[in-house]
């Protein structure tokens, strides 16, 4: 089944709000193992929502539009769609009933603007509306299904969610499952290099390389009658993958690199303390994005200047004097300073030019030292990250929790 | 002229991402008075991508295209568009010298793959990335004018912004001018409510009003001939706006509120150091997004147990009995231990219960107290916010930039 979403909504054509109920959509009919092929947005005017219709059940089995519903002028959705597929509207009464109790509730006197909400398509299908005023609807007209949502995304999502996705679940049939396979330390041309050939020869699971914000993922999805027929497809391909990457992977089905070592630290009982110069708390908050992370994360430092290095995490002045305050061995001072002045297990510290400007030694901007202090010894990873100051410190943090990964599941440190 | 813009990216389809590119670029075309008719998602399949294209170019005089301008197998916007289109494709060597230069830089062998994003169609005007490999690029072909930007949001947003609007403001003609005022401490509607009239009777310059994160912002945007005649009818409607706005209007054309609170401090010579505890490290992370913020900032500290709020900052142990963590109490001594800790002019201390939890005692989650150290006086603001952890522990920041504001400038603190 081929599905297209279409978004009614001359504020989404405005850039005024972004088209989230296409994304949670989406995401709905992946579950149900319905395929998206177009996502669609137009605007506030019959004409050309009308051809946007025409187009839709040209190329699609099942058509998704969202706002519209309202009681104003400029809300047509209803009308057009009806008109598009030969239907009448007719009124539902348990809707009006619905909305003039709603109105009653919030001691408002109805407008009669209202009353057209409660206008339905002929012989649909009504999907009640118990976050908002107007109701949904679906039917099917020449082999083409039809549902009708509201747009605000407080409406839209539990409608979908409850009455939407249950009447499509009966269409549908079959499932599709997608597991994750998460990678860093790996780009993402060299990662498909890899892959190649396994990619071009899957049909039923397929791989899917994706890239973002320094880190690569791999989507393997299988299609299937039932859900344990899905995972038998998809776990040797998974190890497959797995296995020709290498220890780049970290984890699959994880959400983050934060919380890949969240979950390993609480495993293990181990505490965390973290010292920052050019990351200047983005490491701290990465981790403390993770609900829970109180549990292994007693804190950080954020140390701006060379003045605090030296009285909160003990870097000597001769180290800071000799190498400067980017440099390995500063790391080094500073993942153990934290370490032991907050008494934990590990201890990170990072120093180094996010940029726009690096050293006045030449050291370029993008150039970072992250030491990690564990058991006794500690090891400084150097990096060069050119892609501007935002870049520079999501890359620095993303290093340390996988140097983090590395070191207390015992793989090699590279 | 009217627009469309099309995303190409199956991630988008399965909703594994939302198309913030498509609000990004409708938002700048409307700055251009450029009309957005269409947004269209494809996915990374020819076919479909042709078809949509062949749709687009007999409905709208502007396509801009986002996404499938990487190396991989799946990235064939570029090859597709230039069959659509009737364009060779040609190898533009300066792009590839920049392509090598990066993957020289970050001390990687560039694999062949990536050549294939040098290939731009003949003739075309080359828009180039500084934020990643694949350029960009922009040409007309039958009188409909097409643009191909890259997928990513962090290389696909400035290269919008400059490149991107710098060649259609020259297709559109005239000159549009805009300024940004920037409101915190009163919401969209009540914002809105005050402005109404003067919405409503200016045409050029026109008010838009915006929210996000939290705080407001009025964009004043007028068209004219020239830069000069452009200025001279912004400059008594943003002073028109300003004065009805009253003091919660916090800077005009400032980037954010951190780089508000930069500037002033900058100015001023004073130093400013942090203690967060349910931020973690977020408040900290967002002064240093400011370029040049070692100027003013000396570090912070990210206390996430009672012991390291104790040793570190000296917030007395009978002060976390009696009152808990969590108390304008232990907000206050937070920031006044930070200030003589760090030894700095202003000091913040951040606790609270940022969710999804909230206290033991009852208190709801989103409660947050924010403590201001300066000049011998420590004043404490309690917050609620109640939308999710990511948005509370926002919040939480962003009242502590208003209270440096405020107490810096001598405004009321409210």
């Amino acid at each position: 089944m081929r599905a297209e979403i279409i978004a009614v909504g001359t504020e989404i054509l405005l850039g005024d709000i972004v088209n989230t109920n296409a994304q949670m959509i989406s995401l709905g009919l992946d579950e149900l193992g319905i395929d998206v092929f177009y996502q669609t947005v137009v605007g506030d005017n019959p004409e050309r929502l009308k051809e946007v219709l025409e187009i839709a059940r040209g190329r699609s089995d099942l058509i998704i539009t969202t706002g519209g519903l309202g009681p104003t002028l400029d809300d047509l959705t209803r009308e057009t769609i009806a008109e598009a597929f030969g239907k009448k509207l007719v009124l539902h009464k348990p809707s009006l009933r619905r909305i003039t109790a709603f109105f009653d509730q919030i001691g408002k006197q109805m407008t009669q603007n209202n009353v057209k909400q409660a206008m339905l398509p002929a012989g649909c299908k009504v999907l009640d509306n118990d976050w908002g005023t107007a109701p949904g609807c679906a039917f099917e007209a020449d082999g083409v299904h039809v549902l009708m949502l509201p747009g605000p995304p407080k409406e839209c999502t539990p409608m979908f969610h409850t009455a939407g996705m249950a009447y499509l679940a009966k269409l549908a049939g079959g499932v599709i499952v997608s597991h994750n396979i998460r990678i860093f330390g790996m780009g993402e041309s060299a990662m498909e290099d890899r892959l190649h050939e396994l990619m071009e020869s899957s049909t039923n699971p397929t791989l899917a390389p994706y890239a973002k914000d320094g880190e690569c993922l791999v989507r393997v999805t299988a299609k299937a009658e039932t859900i344990e027929v899905a995972e038998r497809l998809l776990e040797p391909v998974v190890r497959q993958v797995c296995d020709t990457l290498g220890d780049v992977v970290y984890g699959i089905d994880v959400e983050s690199m934060e919380h890949a070592m969240a979950k390993l630290l609480t495993e293990k009982g181990l505490t965390l303390s973290v010292a920052e110069s050019c990351t200047g708390g983005l490491l701290s908050k990465r981790i403390t994005d993770v609900s829970g992370a109180s549990k292994f994360y007693k804190g950080g430092a954020c140390t701006y200047c060379n003045e605090i290095k030296m009285k909160v995490l003990g870097v000597k002045k001769e180290t800071l004097d000799e190498f400067t305050a980017v440099s390995s061995q500063t790391a080094r001072e500073m993942a153990q300073g934290i370490a032991m002045a907050y008494g934990t297990d590990l201890g990170i510290g990072i120093t180094g030019y996010a940029g726009p400007d690096g050293g006045e030694d030449g050291t370029p901007a993008g150039t970072v030292y992250i030491g990690l202090y564990y058991q006794g010894k500690t090891q400084v990873r150097r990096i060069l990250s050119p892609r501007g100051r935002e870049r520079a410190r999501w890359d620095a943090a993303n290093n340390a929790f996988d140097m983090i990964l590395r070191v207390v599941e015992g793989r090699k440190l590279i």
